[in-house]
C-alpha cells in the first residue's frame, strides 16, 4: 500500500454525524492525508441529486484534526466540488459514511452516502459508501470500525480500478456476533408506499411518506439482505452502467 | 393493445413546462385514461431523490382536459404518490418527459426524468423517460410525437414487462432529418465538473455547477451517444440492479 494515501471523506448524514467521526477515525489510521467534505445539513435519501439552479457555499473547519470543508449541497454535490476545488489532486479513495441505516438492495438507489459513492467512481476515483443497518442518531458504531479498516485496507492493497465502487454494510449487531464480510449481488426488494395523509390548520391535505421494505428473494444466499440477515457485513460491487444489455436484442423489432 | 390502457404522465421540468403537455398530446393519442402528477417547480438534477423528513402536498387540477395533480416533491415522489394515493390501480404504462435537455449515457443518473421512470419500474409498472436533446424552453417537440407515439404503441402491444424502463433521446433536429429509432446502451461518459466562484456582497465564495461533457466512446456505434449524434432516435433499456457482476468473483478474497 502506499504510504499516507489521500482519502476523501463524506456523508450523507451531514459533518456533524456520528457516523462520519467513526470513518474519519479509521481514516486517521490509514494515512495522514485525509480531506472531509460533507454537507452542512441532512441529505439522507437525496439519491444522486445534484444543484443545478442555485449556488453553492463551502465553509472551510476542522474536523477532529482534519481538514474539512461543509457543502450546502447535496452528497454528489460534495464530491463533485472536492475533486474540482478541494483536493490539489485525484483522492486514491473516496469513503462515505458510515450512514446511520441500511443501503442495501434497492436503498442504493435512493442513498445519497451511495450515490456520493458512485459519483466517485463515475469520476474514475474508487469509491466504497458504508452504512449501517441502524438509522438511530445513537446508533453504536465500533463494532464495524475493524471491518471498515480492513475493507479500506484491502482497496488500497491493489484490489480496486478506478471506477469501482462498493457498497458495504453492517448488521446491527455487536461485534463478536459479526459472521465475516460476504461479497453479494443487490437483492431485489422494494418500498412499497404507503403515504400518511394529515390536515394542515386550514383543513388542506398534507402527506407523509412511509413504506414497508418488500424483500422478493428471501432465501437467495448470494444477496445483500440474506447476508445481513445473518449478520454478515455484505460488500456488493456497484457500476453505474445501468443498461440492461440483456434486453437490447429483443427490442430490435422497434427499429423497423 | 387494451382498450384505453391507465397511462400515468410525469415529468422533472415540472407541470408546466411545455415538454409534459407534448407528451399529454400524444397520450390522448392513445388513451382515455391518462392522469398526470407532475412537480409544482422545475427538478432538473434531482435524480433519485425522494422526499423523508418533509411533508408532500398535492394539488388537483386540470391539464389539457385530462385529470392532473402538481405535487411539491421530486419526480420520484410524484410517481411514488401517484400509485399510492392517486391512481385507483397500477397504472399499464408511465411515461416521464418530455425532458427539456437530454439524458443519454450517465445523464440517466442525474435525471429526474429518468429516475420518476425508473421508480415505475421498481414498482413494478413498465415506464418510459423521454427527452429532447435542447434545454431550452421553447424546443420544438413537434418531430418528436409520432416517434412517442409509435414507442408507447409498441410498449403497450405486449413488448414490455412489469420491471421494464426504457431511456428514450431524441435528436434536437427537423423530422426529416431524423433516421430512425436505434435500441443501444449506455455511452460511458462522464462531466469533468468546474465550478466558477463568485463573491458575494460580503466577499465571501460561492459557486456555480459547470462543466463539459467526456464521451470516452466517441466511436461505438452500439451507443447513445453514437446514435443520437448520427441523428437517430435512441432507446436504451434500463435496470435498477446496479451490482456489477462481473466482479464479485474476484473479490472473494476479501472473505477470509
Amino acid at each position: 500500500m502506499k504510504k499516507d494515501p489521500l482519502i476523501l471523506v463524506t456523508n450523507d448524514d451531514g459533518i456533524t454525524a456520528p457516523g462520519i467521526k467513526n470513518l474519519l477515525k479509521v481514516v486517521k489510521r490509514i494515512t495522514k492525508n485525509a480531506v472531509v467534505v460533507a454537507p452542512d445539513s441532512p441529505q439522507s435519501g437525496m439519491g444522486h441529486a445534484i444543484t443545478m439552479n442555485a449556488t453553492l457555499r463551502l465553509n472551510p473547519q476542522e474536523l477532529d484534526g482534519v481538514e474539512a470543508y461543509s457543502c450546502s449541497g447535496t452528497p454528489v454535490d460534495c464530491v463533485k466540488i472536492a475533486t474540482a476545488r478541494v483536493c490539489k489532486r485525484n483522492p486514491d479513495l473516496i469513503v462515505s459514511g458510515i450512514n446511520h441505516g441500511s443501503n442495501s438492495s434497492i436503498n442504493v438507489i435512493y442513498s445519497g452516502t451511495m450515490s456520493a459513492a458512485v459519483e466517485g467512481a463515475i469520476e474514475g476515483i474508487p469509491s466504497i459508501g458504508f452504512s449501517l443497518c441502524n438509522s438511530s442518531i445513537d446508533a453504536d458504531f465500533s463494532p464495524t470500525l475493524d471491518y471498515v479498516e480492513k475493507i479500506i485496507r484491502f482497496a488500497l492493497e491493489g484490489n480496486v480500478k478506478a471506477n469501482d465502487c462498493w457498497n458495504v454494510n453492517f448488521p446491527a449487531v455487536e461485534k463478536e456476533f459479526i459472521n465475516g464480510i460476504k461479497v453479494c449481488r443487490q437483492a431485489n426488494a422494494m418500498w412499497e408506499e404507503d403515504f400518511e395523509e394529515r390536515k394542515d390548520p386550514s383543513g388542506n391535505s398534507y402527506y407523509w411518506l412511509s413504506g414497508r421494505f418488500v424483500n422478493h428473494e428471501e432465501d437467495k444466499e448470494d444477496t445483500d439482505e440474506w447476508a445481513l440477515k445473518h449478520n454478515y457485513v455484505s460488500l456488493v460491487p456497484v457500476q453505474f452502467d445501468v443498461t440492461d444489455h440483456s434486453a437490447i436484442k429483443g427490442l430490435k423489432g422497434i427499429e423497423d
